[in-house]
C-alpha cells in the first residue's frame, strides 16, 4: 500500500502535527470540531521528505493523490477549477511543524486561467475578477516561478501614466484586462513559454516552490536560530480561497484572543471591511480595532467571540486567529498559539488557572522557560530603540541590555568606573586577567568567541549584558570600526544581548521588574514534586545571595581561582607559580590561604545550611602570568630573581593546546601543596562558620578533571588528609564530601571505577563536549559557520547538550557509577546546566541537581519542573 | 578460613608465577621435578600487596604462616633455628613475577647469632663460622636496616692496620670473631639497640624489607620502564643454605644452557670452587668456563648438563641457572628462561624447531616482538660505545644508533648533507616545517615532546633515530649545553634512540643485518593463519618499498600533507591558503594537482595489485606557513596583496588548541575545492597507473576527523561525486573506497550511523587518546613525569594502547559500525598499530588489519601471529 501523502481538513486532527504541519493540523482540528473553515487539504512534511530526498521531485503517487483531493473539494464546493460559471480557487500555504516567517508567501486565487476569471467575474463583476487576475499572474510569477516582480510593477505605473492616473482606483475593469494581458507577455518574455493556465500544473508549482523555500538561506537561517531540524520539512496547506474585498459586509481581520504583549484579557487585533488579508498588514488604510466590529458586523463578531473563546478552551492557550468575513459570512482562516512577551505568558497562565482552564501544573507547562531570561535583565526603552542606529549583530552571548562608554583595557574600564562612568568593555575576547574589567562593566563586546567563550560563560555568570563574536568589528588605536563607523575609545555606544545587536550611542534602558505574577508562578514551579534541584554556580558571596534570590538550593560549582585575580591577590599567586621550589611555594600559598578561606567564609555565611561545591584550582598556571615587562620587573624584584629568570619560567608554562594541558588536578598531582593549602581554606572556613554561627555547612570538595581512578584516589587522599586533621583538631562534626568532575570522556568509560572513591560526580559538559568532539569552543567559531551553513550542524553543541554523542557518554558514567555506588549523588555544572532542553534531558537520565549561573536558576527550576511533570525517565 | 600467603616449594608449581614470583615458582617447579634443590618456602605476592596496602604492616597471620613453613623445613632438614649444634639458616631473596633488577639483594646466612655460629663452627670450623657470621651482620644491618656499610667496612680496614695485616686472607677465627663483635657495637651505635639474634625477628624483618624495595625510586623507575604494574608486587622466597666455600669439593657457578649473545648451543657459563655466588661475579678471582667443570667435579658435570637438558625441555626455553656443589653434591638454586639478545632469540627459535622441542607455532611465541626492533636498525659497535661519554638520557623515541655533526635548523641540515657531512638536527621541537631537514638527518633530537610528538612519531615513520624530550637541554646562541657539556653547531653528538641515551663525538655504528634466520623465522610468522594484516603508514613510494620489503600487505595510510613541504610546492600550498576567495583557492589547486598525482603514482607502482588508503589533508593550516619576514614578502609579492594583507590571513588562521580545531574533515567542509583537487589526484592517478600498467590499482579515500554522519556524508557526497565523473570519463573500472579515521570519541558513539556511510573506519588512536584522556601529546611531558612518579600511571598511554578507556571506546565503535555494515572492514592507523601489546588487543576486539610505520611492519606481523596463535577474541 502507498503512504498517505495528502490529507483533507476532515481526516486530520490537532495531534498530527509533525505530519500535517502546525497551521494545517489546526485548519483540521477546527474543522473537526464545526469552526466555520473553508474547506482544503494538506500535502505532508514527508511529502517535502520524500520531495528533498529524491533531489527535489514531485512524486506520480503524490500528484495523483493531490488529484483525489481536488476532486473531494470540487464536489464539496461545487466549483470546479477553470469553471467559465462556477471556478474553484484557492490559496496555497506552507506550514511547517513549527512557525517559520522566513517560509514562503501565500499564493492566493491559484486556479485563475482566461475561463475561471470569467466565471469568478459572473459572481463577483468584472473588474473584482480582473483585478485578482493581474494579482494572481504577479504573485504566481514572482513567488512560484521567480520572475522579477520589478517588471509588472513598472508596467503598471507606465499604464497609469499613459492614462493620467493617479491611483489603482482609477483603474477599470478594463485597464485590469489589459494589463492581465500585458502580465502574460511580461511572463512569456521572460520565461520564454506561456504563464500556464492549467490549474493543476499551477498546483503542482505552488507546491514545489512550498518545498523549495524549505531550502533557501532565509529558512536554513531561521532554522539555525530556532534549532528547527532539517528534517522536519513543511506541509502545504490548499484552502478554497474566500473574499473580505467583496463590499461592506465584507471584511478581513487578525486578532489575538488576549494582549501578546501586556497580558491583558482583552481580544486584541485589527480588521478592515471590504479589504483582503494583506492590506490589514500593508498599512495603506488604517485598520480598525478589533472590537470596533461589533458595530461594523454585530453576528460576525458575536460568532468570532464564541469561537475565540472555544478555541482557548480547546487549546488552553492564547490563540493567534486570521479570520475572512464574505458577504456576511464568517470564515476562521487560521488559529495557532499566540506568540507573546514573556511578561505576558506569566499573565496567561496565572489568569488560565484563575478561569479553570488550566491546572496549575498545565500552566507550568505553557511558560517557554528560555523566555523567563527576559523578565531577569534590564531592556531597553522600546520607543528610544527606534531611534538606535545598529551598527553590527552578532552573537546574543548573555541576554540584557547596556549603554555604556566604550574602554578596550579591563584596567581603563576600571578607571573609568571609578569615575562614574558606565562602561562597555569591547575586547578581541577575553581572559582571566579580564575579570575585575569585566566586573565593573554595563555589558561586554568580543570579536572572537562562541556562546561558551569565556567572555560569554563569564558574562552569563555574572548576569552582565554580552555580545560575541562580533567578527566584523577592526581595531584601530584606540578605536574600532563597525557597520561603517569609527567608535573613539569614550564614545557611547549600546549593546543587546538578547538579540546580539550593537548600537551607537547611549538608549535608555528599563530595569527588570520581577512583578507579583512572577513570585505565584514560581511558587507553583516549586510545588512540583521530583523536580531536579537546581543550584547556581557562584564564585563569591554576591552571586551566592543572588542564587538564593532566585530560588537556588545550593552551589553546584565554585571556581576558586576567579578569586585569584584581585588585585591584592595575584602577584602572591604568580609567586607560587613562579617559583622554583616546594618550599617557595608553600610559602606563597600560605599568603594566598587567608584570602581564600574568607572567600568561603563569605560563601558558607550566605549559604548556612545549603551544600556548597567548590572545585579545587583547574585553569592552566600560565594563565596567571602577566603579559606585560613592567609587571614582571616587580615580580623578580619582589622575588629576588632576574626578570630573565622569572619569565623563562613563565614561558616554560606555555602549551601547545593548554585545553588539555597541565591543569585540572593535573596541578593538584604536581603541587599538591595548592590542594592542600585549598582543603585547608575550605575546611577551616567551614569550622569556623559552622563554630561562630551554629549553620550546617556542607562542602562539597570537587576535584576537576580526573580521567584516571588512581589519579582521583592520589588527590582525595591529599584532601581527606588534611581534612581529617583539621576536623579531628577543631573537634566539631562536619559533613563535607569529596567528589569529581566528570568532564573528560575516559571518566565517563571508567565512572564504575571513579564511582568507587568518589561521592558524587558533577557532568562538566562544557569540556566534555569538547573533548568528544574534538573541538575547541575557541576555535569553533568558523567550523560552526560553516557547518550551520552547510547544514550539518542544526545548532551549537557547546550551547545546547549533544544527546546523542555526549548524552550518551554521560549515560553510560550515571549507569556506571551508580552501579559501584548507589548513593552517588549525580549533577551537571556545565553551561548546559541553564539550557531548558538540556535540562531536560539530564531530568531524563536521572541527574540529582543541574547547576548553572543565577540569573538562570529561575529558567532551570522551570525547565525541571516541566521535565518532572512529563514525567518520562529513561529506564 | 584464611588465605594462603605462604607455601612450601613442594606445595606450588611454574604455573603459580603470578602468586608466587618467577624465582619462587621455578624453585617450586624443579623440587616438583625431583630437581636438587634446597628446601625451602615462598611468601606471596598477594602478602605483599596486602602489606602495602595496610600501610606497610605484616598481619600476625602472615606471620603464623611463616611460623609453621619454618616448622616444616626444620623437620626435612633435622636443622633447628638458633641450635648451637645444627642450626638451620636461610637465604631471603626477593622473586616479583616479572625479573626485577631494582629489587633487593639477597640476604644469606639468616638465622645466625651466637648459638648458631657456634653450631656452623662445628660443622665448617671456626674461621668459616665467624667469617660467615660477620659477613651476615653487615649484610643484614646494611641491606635490612639500612646501616651505612662504610662503617662495617671501615671497621675491618681499622683492624687489619692494627693487626698489619695485606688482606682478609690473613684474618684467623679469632679475627673474624672481634670483629662479628665490633660489627654488633657499630650497629647497636647506629640504632640504639642490641643487633637481634632471633632468627624470626630477622626473618621477618628480612621479608619486610624485601617488600619495602617494590617501593623504592629504583624500583619504580624500573617498572616504568619495562610496564610492570605496582599491583603485582614481589614474593619473597626463604630457603635453607648451602655453601660453595665449604673447601674443595665445594663450588658454585651461574650459567646459560645456550650462548645468550650468539644463540650457539653450548652451555655458557662461569664458575669458581671453594667460592660463594657473589664471587663468581665480583671478579676478585677469575673465574672458569662451564666446561672445565667437567675436569673439576666430573660427576656434578655430568648431573648439571642432564638437568639443564631436562629444563630446557620443560621449560621450552633456554635457561639461565645458578648451582651450588657443597662437598661434592651439587644443588640448583634458581632456573629462569634467560635473557638474550634479539639475535640469539631467533637462533634458539631455528634450533629449538630443528631438534622437536619446539613446534614452529611455538617457536613464534618465544621471541619478543619489541626486540625484532633491534636487527633492523643500526646499532653502536659495543667496543667503541664504551670508551663515549654520556651527555643526558632522554625518550627512547626511535630506535637505531646515530652520530653526526649537529645543526639546529632545518636548512642547514640540508646545506650539511649537501656538502656531504652525517647530520644530528638538534631542535626545541620539530613541525612540519622541519619534516625536510629530518629526512637528510641521521639521528634527531629534541628538548620537548613525548613519545608521539611530530619528532618521535616522523623519526620512526621514517626509521630514523630520535631522542625526544631531552628537557635538560639548554639552547645558547648555536650551541647547546648538556650534562655539563657545551656543544657547539657542527660538532659531533651521538644518539641511541633505542635507549634514550645522547653520547658526545663519532661513535662508530654498525649496520643492521637481516640474517639468513629471521627470514626463515619471518616465514613461519607468515604462515601463521587468521593473524590480522599488517599495513604500512608511508607518505612516499620510498616508504612503500620499504613496507613491501618487509612485508606489509598494503599501505593503511598515505598522510597527504607531507607531500607539500617541498621547496617547490610550498609556496602553491600557501598561495592556496591565503587566497581570499575560493576562484583564487581553486587557481593554486590546479597548480598543486600535478604534484599531488605524481606522489600518488608513485606509490600505487610500489603497491600494484594492493590497497592504498589515503587521507585527505589533515593538519590546520597555519602549520603550513612560514615564519620569517623574507617568504612573507615574497609571498605578498607573488599574490600581488601587500605583506599586512598576507600576514594577517596568516594570523587569522591561529588557534588556542589548533589539536581541536580547524583541521581534518573540517578543511573540507570549509573548503571542498581541496577535497576536489585531492580525490581527483588520487582517482586520476590510479586510472592512469590501472591504464598503463595494468595493476588492480585499489586505492581508499579516508576522511579523518569525523564526529558527525552528516558530516561524513557530506565530504564523501564531494569525494564521491569527483570521482564518479572521473570514472566514468575513463571507461575503467575502478575498486576505489571510502572510508573515515575514527579518532574522535565521538565517532566511536555514533559508529552505527557512520557505518551507513562508511567502507572501512580506521582507528586513529592517537588523537583518540588525547581526546579521551583531554591529554594533549606535546604538552604531556611534565604530565606524564609526574604521573609516573606517583604511581599514576604505570606507563605512557600515547604509546601503549589504553585498553580500558580508550580501548572501550574502539570496542562500542566496532560493536556498533559492523551492526550497520556488517562489511565494514576496520583497522588501525596510529603509532599503537606497531606496538605489540596493542596489536593483542586490536586482534582482539577483530580487528582487520593494523598499520604502523615500515620499520615496524615485521614487529607487527610477529605480534599478529602471536595473538592469532593464543586465539583468545572478545566473545
Amino acid at each position: 500500500m502507498s503512504i498517505k501523502y495528502v490529507y483533507m481538513f476532515k481526516e486530520g486532527n490537532a495531534t498530527m502535527r509533525n505530519l500535517l504541519g502546525g497551521k494545517g493540523a489546526n485548519l483540521a482540528e477546527m474543522t473537526n470540531m464545526g469552526i466555520p473553515v473553508p474547506n482544503g487539504f494538506i500535502v505532508t512534511t514527508e511529502a517535502c521528505t520524500l520531495y528533498n530526498s529524491l533531489g527535489k521531485k514531485l512524486t506520480d503517487d503524490i500528484k495523483k493523490q493531490i488529484d483525489a483531493c481536488i476532486v473531494q473539494l470540487e464536489a464539496s464546493s461545487g466549483k470546479k477549477f477553470g469553471d467559465p460559471n462556477n471556478p474553484l480557487l484557492v490559496s496555497v500555504r506552507s506550514g511547517a511543524r513549527a512557525s517559520m516567517p522566513g517560509m514562503m508567501n501565500t499564493v492566493l486565487n491559484l486556479g485563475m486561467s482566461d475561463a475561471a476569471v470569467s466565471g469568478l467575474a459572473k459572481l463577483a463583476g468584472d473588474r473584482f475578477a480582473y483585478d485578482s487576475y493581474r494579482r494572481f499572474i504577479m504573485m504566481y510569477s514572482d513567488v512560484v516561478i521567480g520572475v522579477d516582480k520589478h517588471s509588472f510593477e513598472r508596467a503598471i505605473d507606465k499604464y497609469k501614466e499613459g492614462k493620467d492616473y493617479n491611483s489603482d482606483e482609477d483603474m477599470t475593469a478594463d485597464d485590469w484586462k489589459a494589463i492581465s494581458e500585458q502580465f502574460k507577455k511580461i511572463y512569456r518574455d521572460d520565461q520564454g513559454k506561456d504563464f500556464t493556465t492549467d490549474a493543476r500544473e499551477q498546483l503542482y508549482g505552488a507546491i514545489t516552490a512550498v518545498f523549495d523555500s524549505w531550502n533557501t538561506e532565509r529558512a536554513f537561517a531561521y532554522r539555525r536560530m530556532h534549532d528547527i531540524p532539517y528534517e522536519w520539512g513543511t506541509a502545504v496547506n490548499i484552502q478554497e480561497m474566500v473574499y473580505g474585498n467583496m463590499g461592506a459586509t465584507s471584511g478581513t481581520g487578525v486578532v489575538f484572543t488576549r494582549d501578546p504583549a501586556s497580558g491583558a484579557n482583552r481580544i486584541y487585533g485589527e480588521y478592515l471591511m471590504d479589504a483582503q488579508g494583506e492590506d490589514v498588514v500593508a498599512g495603506v488604510r488604517t485598520p480598525k480595532d478589533f472590537l470596533e466590529l461589533e458595530k461594523d458586523s454585530p453576528a460576525c463578531y458575536k460568532e468570532f467571540v464564541e469561537i475565540s473563546t472555544k478555541l482557548e478552551k480547546h487549546y488552553k492557550y492564547v490563540q493567534d486567529m486570521e479570520f475572512t468575513i464574505e458577504n456576511g459570512k464568517l470564515h476562521i482562516l487560521q488559529t495557532r498559539n499566540g506568540k507573546c512577551t514573556a511578561q505576558a505568558a506569566l499573565q496567561f497562565a496565572i489568569d488560565f488557572v484563575k478561569e479553570g482552564i488550566l491546572t496549575e501544573a498545565e500552566a507550568i507547562q505553557t511558560v517557554d522557560a528560555r523566555a523567563l531570561d527576559q523578565l531577569l535583565h534590564p531592556m531597553f526603552d522600546p520607543a528610544a530603540l527606534k531611534a538606535g542606529k545598529v551598527l553590527g549583530e552578532a552573537l546574543a552571548a548573555s541576554p540584557g541590555a547596556a549603554a555604556g562608554k566604550v574602554y578596550f583595557e579591563a584596567k581603563d574600564a576600571i578607571a573609568a568606573k571609578e569615575r562614574g562612568e558606565r562602561v562597555i568593555l569591547v575586547r578581541m575576547e577575553t581572559s582571566p586577567d579580564d575579570i575585575l574589567g569585566m566586573e565593573v562593566s554595563q555589558g561586554i563586546l568580543t570579536a572572537k568567541g562562541g556562546n561558551t567563550s569565556h567572555a560569554a560563560v563569564v558574562a552569563r555568570a555574572m548576569g552582565t549584558c554580552c555580545v560575541s563574536g562580533c567578527e566584523a568589528i577592526k581595531f584601530g588605536n584606540g578605536t574600532f570600526t563597525l557597520g561603517g563607523e569609527t567608535i573613539k575609545e569614550g564614545d557611547y555606544i549600546s549593546l543587546d544581548g538578547s538579540t546580539g545587536k550593537v548600537y551607537m550611542g547611549d538608549i535608555p534602558t528599563v530595569p527588570a521588574e520581577i512583578a507579583g505574577n512572577f513570585g505565584t508562578f514560581m511558587g507553583w514551579v516549586e510545588k512540583v514534586k521530583g523536580a531536579m534541584a537546581v543550584r547556581a554556580n557562584a564564585d563569591s558571596p554576591k552571586d551566592a545571595l543572588k542564587a538564593l534570590e532566585f530560588g537556588a538550593t545550593g552551589i553546584g560549582l565554585t571556581r576558586t581561582e576567579h578569586m585569584f585575580f584581585d588585585a591584592d591577590r595575584i602577584p602572591k599567586m604568580r609567586k607560587m607559580i613562579l617559583s622554583d621550589t616546594e618550599a617557595e611555594r608553600r610559602a606563597a600559598l600560605d599568603e594566598l590561604l587567608p584570602f581564600q578561606k574568607k572567600d568561603f567564609i563569605g560563601i558558607y555565611e550566605v549559604m548556612k545550611d545549603l551544600p556548597v561545591t567548590i572545585r579545587l584550582l583547574d585553569p592552566p598556571l600560565h594563565e596567571f602570568m602577566p603579559t606585560d615587562e613592567a609587571t614582571f620587573v616587580a615580580l623578580a624584584k619582589d622575588m629576588g630573581k632576574t626578570v630573565e629568570q622569572v619569565k623563562d619560567t613563565a614561558n616554560s608554562l606555555h602549551e601547545l593546546n593548554p585545553m588539555m594541558g597541565h591543569r585540572g588536578c593535573r596541578l593538584a598531582v604536581s603541587y599538591p601543596e595548592i590542594a592542600q593549602m585549598q582543603t585547608r581554606a575550605i575546611i577551616e572556613a567551614a569550622i569556623e562558620v559552622k563554630k561562630s554561627k551554629g549553620y550546617d555547612i556542607k562542602p562539597e570538595i570537587m576535584i576537576p578533571l580526573v580521567g584516571d581512578v588512581k589519579e582521583t584516589r592520589f588527590v582525595k587522599e591529599i584532601i581527606e588528609k588534611v581534612a581529617k586533621e583539621l576536623v579531628a583538631a577543631a573537634g566539631v562534626e562536619l559533613s563535607y564530601q569529596i567528589g569529581t568532575m566528570i568532564e573528560i570522556p575516559r571518566a565517563c568509560l571508567i565512572a564504575d571505577d571513579i564511582a568507587g572513591v568518589s561521592e558524587f560526580f558533577s557532568f562538566g559538559t562544557n569540556d566534555l563536549t569538547q573533548m568528544t568532539y574534538g573541538l575547541s569552543r575557541d576555535d569553533a567559531g568558523r567550523i560552526l559557520k560553516d557547518y550551520m551553513d552547510n547544514v550539518i550542524y542544526e545548532g551549537d553543541p557547546t550551547a545546547r547538550l549533544d544527546q546523542t554523542g555526549v548524552g550518551q557518554l554521560m549515560k553510560i558514567a550515571i549507569e556506571k557509577g551508580r552501579k559501584t555506588n548507589p548513593k552517588l549523588k549525580i549533577g551537571i555544572c556545565g553551561e548546559h546546566g541553564g539550557e531548558p532542553s538540556s535540562i531536560g534531558f539530564c531530568h531524563k537520565v536521572g541527574l540529582d541537581y543541574v547547576s548553572c549561573s543565577p540569573f538562570r536558576v529561575p529558567i532551570a527550576r522551570l525547565a525541571a519542573a516541566q521535565s518532572a511533570l512529563t514525567g518520562d525517565k529513561f529506564d
